[in-house]
């Protein structure tokens, strides 16, 4: 739980209970912001530098000034997590607006983003991992620029819930035929030893921990294809799984009621599990 | 300017200082929520029960319980221009969000709504609705149920600042060959007598002003057809114009620098503004 969150457009930290979000903030008008969720291992950041590159990448595409440099930002991250006295494993959530201004579509002039982080616990879903999880297909009915993690999430939330409505951990999209990602994470597909996925275009989030399996497949010599495949595809996947900050690399063993091979986790999925575990240097599941 | 906001969850008003929005609220996290931007003329609502009508609509599509009748937001929405002795022109803005909740796309439980609104001064355009106002277009790049009034307004924003950089009033969004709307108003097209307008799918926000335009249209017997139409139809139009709570019904003289019929608000959409303006009660423009 968090004590502080900060504020980092003044560059000071606050009690969480002190934080007063403005009258008339653009992040709640009209969604204009980008944010981070950051993965905390016993007090130590995974990924830390990726995450802060993709903030700087998506305000950059929306055109929000950042009032920090890359170094800065990440110096108030580590303090975050130290006043936070945090030594569990955990998550920041980081957020970035255009500022507050009275509400007009167009950039406000005179005024400058609005930042504020906070830590949460977040106790790594050990039993999902070990045992994978169940899927549902939506249709994906997001913007087109969703390589931008933007606040404008509304169609994530509504898959998710009807995700949760089915029992189900995610809800897997689908655009124009092909598979794209969750509502909250990237997927992944095994057929014949090779991996595939959807390319890294405007189409999807370029998830940190999707580079990371990218990197764990060249690792353990498997092919990596980005290349978009179906709905029917899936249900014959040799394995499937999907990767995000807060669920690792997850294995799935059902999408829409129908099992995905053998309805265990796969083998080459548990492989990546175990080079997540050590390139995050944490301690390894009984696989 | 607004002196006292109101927070109706609580059907209570406070002045707008006194505002805080929560910590972790969805409305800023994910733009899970709705709004509504009614008009104000002399003190008095314009199409107050289309808005609420709408508002309500909106919240039902995305499952937003609403903690009020309609009967009793209309009282409220009332009392706020009392309130505020409001008996200029201007507008209410209101907002509806799922509440605040630790940070999770799912819906949270035992949560309520959070609502607030309050009024602005908004003078009447009349020198543009006069003269006509410049337009670009851009790509229609947002999200297919754009028939939702969402806070996911991101896609929009990025449209109008494109529009306000190329010195132009409003963005002209198409998408698979056809004008679908701008980024805040629905646009029509005026050829051989006959209006045509994108048809009220899901694809684009159904107007409360479009809506009386499609009546003005039928009072003066000319055919309104809901019709898609392409970005090279609208450089051959005879009259182009668009409509919103806060533009009324405008006239467009240009595309992307091109001019529009003989450059000047045509003889239909001054038989509209007229229309409009008999509607709204209030004072009519020099035509």
């Amino acid at each position: 739980m968090s004590i502080y969150p900060i504020m980092m457009s003044q560059t000071n930290f606050i009690h969480r209970d002190s934080l007063h979000y403005p009258f008339e903030e653009r992040g709640s008008q009209f969604g204009d912001g980008v944010y981070e969720v950051i993965r905390v291992y016993n007090g130590n950041y995974y990924l830390l530098e990726e995450h802060v590159n993709r903030l700087f990448r998506s305000a950059e595409a929306i055109k929000i000034d950042l009032p920090f440099t890359k170094e800065t930002l990440t110096d108030l991250l580590l303090t975050l997590v130290e006043k936070n006295s945090m030594t569990t494993d955990g998550k920041v959530y980081l957020q970035v607006t255009r500022g507050a201004a009275p509400r007009d579509h167009v950039f406000p002039e005179n005024t400058h983003a609005n930042i504020y982080a906070y830590v949460q616990d977040l106790p790594r879903k050990l039993e999902n991992l070990e045992n994978g999880v169940c899927t549902i297909t939506q249709p994906d009915v997001r913007w087109e620029n969703c390589y931008i993690k933007s606040l404008n999430l509304l169609p994530n939330v509504l898959a998710k819930q009807a995700a949760k409505e089915a029992g189900c951990y995610e809800a897997i999209l689908h655009k124009d035929g092909l598979v794209t990602e969750c509502s909250s994470s990237n997927v992944f597909m095994v057929k014949d030893n090779k991996i595939y996925t959807f390319p890294a275009t405007k189409r999807i989030l370029h998830g940190c921990v999707r580079m990371r399996v990218q990197q764990f497949a060249a690792d353990l010599n498997l092919l990596f294809i980005e290349e978009g495949f179906t709905t029917e595809d899936i249900l014959l996947a040799d394995e499937l799984f999907l990767s995000s900050t807060t669920s690792e690399i997850m294995p799935i063993i059902q999408v829409d009621g129908q099992q995905i091979g053998d309805g265990k986790p796969g083998k080459i999925t548990k492989q990546l599990q175990q080079a997540y575990e050590a390139d995050a240097n944490i301690a390894q599941m009984q696989n």
